[in-house]
């Protein structure tokens, strides 16, 4: 998507060969700072330190760390241990995994001289693979807003249609487009007047930090809510639909997203507002019945509640306390959605109800 | 209640006279900071910025603000022309008027030189009003938590009985004990095992920089959660009851509180967690009967979501940009909690549910 008039992706390899480039995520909103990958080790800190972050683009960022990594040396030992540096970067995450797991799997039956330069094909691969993926989410997505703009006579001049999103699902989280903000991505290209509403997501900021600048940035209207007003706005009929990304779906249509994301399905449900999950289907654990139930949820470090990060009037950033130091915090990451509550899942086979979801997939490979 | 193990009110004349003592709020949870004020100008200043803020507490500083400007002169043209500069000092806060209209009608038929004392008077009577209805809302409140805690085996050694509270309806908005936190100083002093969740409260952070530091000071066990944690606490087992104050309730017992009550209310009525407001019985306003049509609710300006205010490692307060310069924001101040998510109203004569709210007071008026 677009930054400053120019089409970028969130990852890229240089022209001459070597590194990749990426958008420092720490920095944003406030800096747009470019940072460029030569080796393993440099992957490895900015995964662990959340220059990239996203389910996709670590997994695309993972590749490309195979690939850097596979410049000093090209046998069995070193690329176990280059896999083992990146799996420990962030242990949780199941893309970085996979990803790992898919360059292993396709370079360890090739002569050790060949594994370069397939390594910086298959990342490229998993890349364009990933966009495809979610350029079909917001095909299906935009189609379902199309029809919504019908159904509430929204989406002409003068009333657009207005889209609650939470955390970042956007093209920053993956290698383009994104998972929930595809199809608004796709609404707005395709001229449909809309209007996003981005919950600010504490305590990272997702929201106000990275949704509310990707929409600036390519010229979608947007206004940044904290996260408490939500359901006031669906009280007074503000919103038309919302969309979120989700880290796992089970096979029920449970989903598991960033944290509040069951208290705004509840406020849609409590006020007939649309509530849809948009994920590509690796993010479907088939093997889950009751999200609440199986899915184990990160506590994450109780400063990041302590601590906000911001820029100064006179440009500084700038890392404080809000909090007094006399006072604990608890930090649960993720929250759990149940079906109930749910509209559909947006993937990129199509749009489903909770219930129909593996029919959907079950009858597309038998198609 | 206690600040570094003495008591305190939040407002209060000096001992010497001429004078009133109040807690920069503005600073907490940051600095303790005791403002003196010493006349009507200064008292104006303090309400206009919020170093006093909470309804039952800007209706005594008012009161006080028109002890002090009484100093200068006792004649009714100044007394018309004080209580017009308090009035303007926050619009739209009843407590304020009403406190200012019942100095004025104390006063007025004074004569003049008998003003000035009966001001002090009566403004020290306006104080120890709001401590006796908060006291009794605290007994009513205590009781029920008493028994939810038998009910649920809760409230011994080990098994706290867990209360999440939204915003600041604790003794700094109030001249004591508070609304929604009375019942919780009055379970803790009467030794019943309590914990309390306090929400951020986003976007002026009133939980976390307010809530938090008078639990602190007090010694009341707590944790501070970001806005969007409450649902997920609940789902869990983790949240026994919600107590929540109010800006206003309606005699069908609608609750109009803080951004974000709303949503805290839909997980609770989801997750059968009982849900209260505490409220004095000047805050129920029975001649409103449906609070989403009726209650006209304040957007704030929005850079109270833009910015966040902040102690840097060096201990410098510090206000910093957290979103992009290039997004707008909307920042509606209050929700409406419909009366059948509502549990019951704590007030000064007894606990109703919303449909009872009339019979308690029609009842006791009679009695």
């Amino acid at each position: 998507m677009k930054i400053n008039q120019a089409f970028f992706r969130t990852i890229w390899p240089v022209v001459e060969g070597g590194a990749v480039e990426i958008i420092d995520q720490t920095q944003l909103p406030h800096r747009l700072h470019i940072v460029r990958l030569d080796t393993v080790e440099a992957m490895v800190y900015a995964i662990k330190h959340m220059q990239v972050r996203g389910a996709p683009l670590i997994g695309a960022a993972a590749a490309y760390g195979m690939a850097l990594g596979l410049a000093a040396a090209q046998d069995d030992a070193h690329m176990a241990r280059i896999a083992a540096m990146l799996l420990e970067s962030r242990p949780t995450a199941v893309n970085l995994r996979w990803a790992v797991q898919r360059m292993q799997d396709k370079l360890m039956p090739m002569p050790p001289e060949m594994r370069q330069a397939a390594a910086w094909q298959e990342a490229a691969a998993i890349c364009d693979e990933d966009v495809a993926l979610n350029q079909a989410i917001g095909q299906h997505g935009v189609r379902m807003l199309q029809a919504l703009a019908t159904t509430k006579g929204r989406g002409h001049a003068g009333r657009p249609l207005h889209i609650l999103t939470h955390c970042n699902a956007g093209w920053l989280a993956t290698v383009d487009w994104g998972t929930a903000l595809a199809p608004i991505y796709q609404a707005h290209n395709a001229g449909i007047p809309i209007h996003v509403w981005v919950d600010e997501t504490r305590p990272r900021n997702q929201g106000a930090a990275l949704t509310a600048w990707e929409l600036a940035q390519h010229g979608v209207p947007h206004t940044i809510i904290s996260d408490n007003a939500g359901g006031h706005l669906m009280q007074h009929g503000q919103v038309d639909c919302v969309i979120v990304g989700a880290d796992r779906v089970t096979a029920t249509g449970d989903v598991c997203n960033k944290i509040g994301t069951y208290l705004k399905a509840l406020a849609a449900h409590d006020n007939a507002v649309p509530f849809y999950a948009a994920v590509p289907s690796p993010t479907i654990d088939w093997g889950m019945q009751d999200g609440l139930r199986e899915i184990p949820i990160e506590e994450r470090d109780a400063d990041e509640v302590h601590y906000m990060q911001g820029v100064t009037a006179e440009g500084a950033l700038h890392r404080v306390r809000v909090t007094p130091p006399s006072s604990a915090a608890a930090n649960p990451a993720f929250d759990v959605t149940p079906a109930r509550l749910v509209t559909g899942i947006i993937t990129e086979k199509g749009i489903a109800s909770p219930g129909a979801l593996h029919a959907l997939f079950h009858a597309a490979s038998q198609g």
